[in-house]
């Protein structure tokens, strides 16, 4: 199928790899790496292990994300950083974050097995504190090294299981807040060329689709209300006839369904957008089957990949709701936004990969991501970025998780390819 | 406006009653009149009080409703019965039941003044715990009365205070569990020629559409869900494109919109329904903003008038639920029906009551009544039964009830001219 190629990730690795983490860190059926705790720890340990194993350099940052480097020609030029999280959920699965380290270090291996001359630095990165279940808040580890931290959430970030402050669980690691309170940057774009981060996709779209990998576009964002609502007025359900109604859920249903109908029309427009309404609830003091519902409650999550797309999809929802707000003679109160901006990933670097993957005979597919990762931080940090989704149809933060490792072992053949064709002027 | 009318009813005397109704039983800014309590029994005290200083005959029956009748020239004739209940919910407003009984009150003060010859008895009843909120059942006393309660709900139904059962609410009030026992009938057919009750509308159309009174049609019924559900699967909100979810919420939506539409055209066709969603909740254990929900509860509330527009009904939301199944890849789940039978008023009631109203040149507008009430259990036992509604736009079960005393006594003249002109033969 491919001509010959100049190097080959080393997947034997891989496997052994993916095996001694899953043992380190069971937990159940899962396995747990808390952030800042023995488990985020132990997969620390072993990348820096194998490191030294392949004869690499090992580092780590004020914060504690582990570095393993193979050296290239020029040292001080920009490098090539690969990878993505260590830590989990609790009882999470062995792939989610620790595949794209794996990948990395799969990708170094052969790099150094080939003897292929580099002109500048490949390194592969294991980042702390990703998930935000552990510290209330996501990318810690990349955000910190990266200098997008800002100095106050040291102490206002409790740990959720000992309560200790983020300041006080990086001490307690042997790790260096006042790094983090000065401002210093571990990574800047001075330091990384460029960050690719392989991670498995968080839902079913390349295994329907039969791709291996997807190319990713952008992390999605968009206007995300987390508590909206809206007011009409309670009524006896006998008593009140429709016209006399200020019906909350009708009012509802109606925009959902508005919303619904909308998400069609943009789908066959051709924008990729993605529309939640996570949570609806009427108001368990008040509410009954028998009375007209004066309020209720919803959150509404949408993302998309484009800024002018998602503009007309703030306006259309503002539309929809106050045309409905007359019609049913209620309120809508959308409250705040804290919808996350869109993160595009690097156009260049995507163009490379999927002309990569397909002199691989690599079914790769573009799509967006839906789910926020550490690229995310490195692209507001104006590092160029890119990510490679690897086929995964059981969802992540669950033990269920599966990667077919033939379908890492084409991610990793792109990124070598990509690494080995890297342009020497960058 | 109106001719010469042989009988007018007391309305001042209706007004004093009112205002020691209120006074008896005040309970902050509303009234508490607890079935086979204090407040109830304040009720019927009064109510027997004012049956003897008008001359009346005063009797009560084994479940202790309280009878004051002005007899007729044929005291073996079934009675015209004029009447509703004398409790009421915890702080709730002095006219909801008692402006039924006080109504009957004024009519026979006037009949009485009037010294008409009248062919048969004419009573008034104050019913006994017809809220559901004490002991929960709706209309105890006129179904205890009519021999329509199994005999197992004396022992089953406890008082929320007391935890006491119906059988001992019944004894310690002074009364007699055992004739219900046995199944007793205090009113049936053979004593009852017809009963009317008045009652306060508890919307706000009669004074919407400038109406004083209002010719009930039936007390609507229909097909109601108390624990429906959608149940579709949980997905990332990020990873999980329109095509690959199974969305309880995105389903319910469309489903609450269809419903929505669907009434609309019912109206159109001239068919008075209500459909309400009284409750709509997410799961809180697992649902989140960020999170496609995999299931949703909801309650379905629908009314109407006729039997054969009910069935259409029952038919159209299976159907829509059908389709949107399939549509979303989700399961509904209706769960039990619990809906109440729909019970007509009686025809020729309603149409003598839409005449002698024209005659006294009063707006009444035929209407269905949403709520049930005890005239549901007359007809359920097959007495010819109607109601009328007394205009009050400020709901019921508070405080906030308004009746206008001209309103109320014009329901009283229909009332009155009702009887005067009540044939002979039936």
């Amino acid at each position: 199928m491919s001509a010959c190629h100049s190097a080959e990730p080393d997947i034997r690795l891989a496997a052994q790899v993916f095996e001694a983490l899953r043992q380190r860190t069971a937990d159940g059926p899962g396995i747990t790496r808390d952030s800042y705790g023995p488990g985020e720890q132990a997969a620390h340990d072993l990348l820096a292990e194998q490191g030294k194993a392949l004869g690499l350099e090992v580092t780590k940052d004020f914060v504690g994300n582990t570095y393993v480097t193979l050296p290239g020609r020029r040292r001080a030029a920009p490098m090539i950083l690969i990878g993505s999280h260590l830590d989990s959920v609790r009882q999470g699965g062995n792939f989610d974050g620790a595949a794209g380290v794996v990948a990395g270090l799969s990708v170094l291996a052969g790099l150094r097995d080939a003897g292929l001359p580099l002109s500048r630095d490949v390194g592969v990165v294991g980042l702390r504190a990703e998930e935000g279940c552990w510290l209330p808040e996501t990318w810690l580890g990349s955000r910190m090294a990266l200098g997008l931290l800002s100095p106050d959430k040291l102490d206002d970030l409790r740990h959720v299981d000992s309560g200790k402050s983020l300041a006080d669980c990086l001490l307690e690691s042997g790790f260096d807040p006042q790094a983090v309170r000065v401002g210093e940057r571990a990574l800047d774009r001075a330091k990384v060329a460029c960050f690719l981060e392989p991670h498995i996709e968080q839902g079913p779209v390349l295994a329907a689709e039969g791709f291996a990998i997807g190319i990713v576009e952008a992390i999605m964002g968009g206007p995300r209300f987390r508590d909206a609502g809206i007011l009409g007025s309670y009524a006896h359900a006998g008593g009140a006839p429709r016209a006399y109604r200020h019906d909350a859920v009708a009012a509802l249903g109606d925009f959902i369904a508005r919303v619904n109908a909308y998400w069609r029309e943009l789908e066959a427009a051709g924008h990729e957008t993605v529309f939640t309404f996570g949570i609806v609830a009427t108001d368990a003091e008040l509410h009954s089957f028998s009375r007209v519902p004066g309020e209720v409650r919803f959150c509404l999550d949408a993302r998309g990949c484009h800024d002018a797309v998602m503009q007309g999809v703030r306006e259309t929802l503002a539309a929809h709701a106050d045309a409905l707000a007359q019609e049913h003679g209620v309120r809508f109160d959308f409250g705040a936004d804290s919808g996350p901006a869109i993160l595009p990933m690097d156009p260049d670097i995507r163009e490379t990969f999927a002309r990569l993957a397909q002199s691989r005979g690599i079914a790769a597919k573009s799509m967006p991501s839906g789910a926020g990762h550490d690229a995310g931080a490195f692209i507001e940090a104006g590092i160029p970025t890119a990510m490679l989704f690897i086929r995964n149809d059981r969802g992540s933060h669950n033990p269920d998780e599966a990667m077919d490792l033939e379908d890492f072992h084409k991610a990793c053949q792109v990124l070598t390819d990509f690494v080995v064709g890297y342009p020497e002027a960058h």
